[in-house]
């Protein structure tokens, strides 16, 4: 029995509660899997990498457009992914490093389970400690589902853990699921020459977005994928060197590779949170408070393990927030998860933040909307852009911007001056007309998006 | 003698003047040039859209580094030319069909001169008419200006208006000039294949940029580009297919084509400007107060004719206030050129605003200073990025942003939460923490400069 200050299961986010207030405590950190996390692993941070390439040779592909030929020659995957890796597994070990033989914590590499309120079984290896801790933080993470007709059907399949760490590009690939991560591999792998077929069950690709921007997304990712809608699987087969998807249509979708990128679910299962009577959301999320506090003293709960969100940054601003909860117990911060952007790295690459125009209009809020075409501006000339807008969803009586939608490059970063007035609490006209934008560069597509909403 | 309501000389910025407010007027535009101004014609619009072109032919040359193989086939010049001037050129066409043939306007397609105050004297070909104006509007812009070395030389040169237009790339070209024009063409012509010199008196390349970013741009541009500093040209010869600039030094730098980029002056010497007894600064611009108001009663003026800026975005925000002010005499409004951004479009992107570092120093701030490298993000990882810098210059004290200057991809859009937060008064800390940035978004570059900053 080893008794701690502080214990924290989880090493993505959670590895950043060890501030400087815990140099005189002693702090457990507890991972199973790889130090750092998802996002850093096998999430956000080698995707975009991979992404930035795939963009390089869309680039390269349409170059002509611009009066520039080129060909590509060739894509290296090998190189890209070692490349890739080659700067990640070094800042995982480093992590890993600094937990093991860094001050102040101990390093637990192993499974942790509770076994009552603030007690654990941490298993290492063969050996099996018992840990106490005043605090706890539950920031385990989430892991990708897969469907039971194919985890029951015996084919080879990968996830967003495997996809980044093959070999050799395949010839053809069948990624299950319509969501950001199938979104993003597809646009990888199409980008790199491989032949890509996306099956999901919905009847468009990425619809928790904006109904507009989903729409247009779907049609593009049609044009360019072979891609079939509200697609039920019922099983699966493989035979030498090809997986096959059976759709409930009787239709066959086949390929070299299947990726599985059908959701994800916190890890909560194995953690024995029934032991401690931590109580749990029905989709498995640890239920906390606008603190991070579970039901029970002393646990708290952070990231994708509790937070709807599944968005690095929502992770790490719940991680600044407990850090500060968790010293200051009388003063404590709540989360703010009032203006959460998200964005799918995909090319088209999109953003999003507040509410979509449906849900803006089911709020009862008196709705305003402009689409503004990138094509409408003079750095969407220079682009010979045809298919990126900027939605703008705004409120007429009150002039406050409710949501942005946007398809079109740089959508991730072009949002950042809404995401910025909403959260201060600025007026669309405020925005438009009390700053200076660049002529002519692209976030005059923001502006001019600003500029075309309607007010009494 | 023909009355007017208001007469408008130039339609650049000029021609946004004649609002609905005048739709039971009489308005007067006159214009020597191209309809739509420097920008549309000459300008900012299509130099970026050559800019493009070259980001795709540079992207192409460097798409080895991301693990993807090609090759630049050729350059199609007159393809890329005659793109952007189709597009173009049908612009100034309509809007010079408008005014000519639309509701409320006379055009008037000549030379204006003051003859009294609010009187003008227009020479439209042979036609003189003479045309009194309630008030009258001076948006002539600027033009380039030829120093006398080469102006008396007799060689044959070009400037950014006659450039974009040449039938055929040459081999290689001599870029007079280290501002911003003469660094988008630079940009422009090197990435399009053609060997570039460049002749500067000035010790470094844009150097009205911060020290920082002017000292690591030029670093950057002698490793592309031949490249003479502090050059002082005091003759210019001629030959067959050449042109040589000869230096102070006795040095020759010669090449098929020479660019002359030494700056714009504006476009108030032939307007007669003493006969109204309108007063000029020391530089040539129309005096005017905030308001737009020369010392003339009636007379106003903006744009290049009277800014220091030199910048659309700065123009059009200047006829703006005009309108308004033109039509409320009791309740003027005053420009604001509190936070003015700028962007050069070069590879690498630059953009700034508010004070350079030495500016804010000089100006007696307790200053403190971050410089975030793109290199140190994750979007900067999957760029590859060696070179990109992000600086934020702010009050120790009130922690409030005094300046940004950026070099790098998107700077231009990348810059914007930055202006947001001057022109709203927002603190640092405030614009860092107080709104979400999306991960791994290249924005996180700005987040991460602003959290860079030292306060008390």
């Amino acid at each position: 029995m080893t008794h701690f200050d502080l214990a924290i299961i989880g090493t993505g986010s959670g590895n950043s509660l060890v501030t400087p207030d815990f140099d005189d405590k002693r702090v457990a950190v507890i991972e199973e899997g790889l130090f750092g996390g998802t996002c850093l692993n096998v999430g956000c941070i080698p995707t975009k990498m991979f992404v930035y390439a795939a963009e390089v040779a869309d680039t390269i592909r349409g170059s002509a457009t611009y009066g520039v030929d080129s060909t590509l020659d060739g894509v290296r995957w090998r190189d890209i992914r070692d490349r890739i890796f080659g700067r990640i597994d070094p800042i995982e070990a480093g992590g890993r490093d600094y937990r093991v033989n860094g001050p102040n914590t101990t390093a637990y590499l192993g499974h942790a389970e509770f076994v009552g309120p603030r007690e654990l079984r941490v298993q290492v290896g063969d050996h099996v400690d018992e840990v106490t801790a005043d605090r706890i933080v539950i920031a385990t993470g989430a892991h990708s589902v897969v469907p039971e007709a194919i985890s029951q059907s015996g084919v080879p399949f990968h996830t967003s853990d495997t996809i980044m760490r093959i070999d050799e590009l395949p010839s053809s690939i069948v990624i299950l699921g319509g969501g950001f991560i199938a979104s993003e591999f597809a646009h990888v792998f199409s980008a790199l020459g491989v032949d890509v077929r996306v099956v999901t069950r919905g009847a468009r690709m990425l619809r928790k977005e904006d109904e507009r921007i989903s729409a247009e997304f779907t049609a593009l990712a049609d044009r360019q994928w072979d891609v079939h809608l509200s697609a039920e699987v019922v099983g699966a087969k493989s035979s030498a060197g090809e997986v096959a998807l059976e759709l409930a249509s009787g239709e066959l979708v086949s390929a070299e590779l299947l990726l599985v990128a059908t959701g994800r679910r916190p890890n909560t299962e194995r953690l024995g949170l029934g032991k401690a009577g931590i109580a749990t959301e029905s989709d498995g999320r640890v239920t906390v408070d606008e603190f991070g506090r579970t039901n029970v003293p002393g646990v708290w709960s952070l990231g994708d393990a509790s937070s709807p969100y599944q968005l690095k940054h929502v992770a790490n601003h719940e991680a600044r927030v407990v850090a500060h909860n968790l010293v200051h117990p009388d003063d404590l911060q709540a989360f703010d998860h009032r203006f959460v952007p998200s964005a799918v790295f995909t090319h088209p690459q999109i953003a999003s933040v507040g509410m979509t125009e449906a849900a803006a209009r089911e709020s009862g809020a008196d709705v305003t909307v402009k689409v503004q075409e990138f094509g409408g501006t003079a750095y969407g000339w220079a682009m010979e852009d045809t298919t990126s807008i900027f939605k703008v969803v705004a409120d007429r009586r009150t002039k406050l911007i409710l949501g942005a939608h946007v398809m079109g490059p740089m959508a991730s970063t072009l949002i950042q001056p809404i995401i910025q007035a909403m959260s201060f609490g600025q007026t669309a006209p405020e925005v438009a007309r009390g700053q200076y934008w660049i002529h002519p560069a692209l976030a005059e597509v923001v502006e001019n998006a600003l500029l075309g909403l309607e007010f009494d």
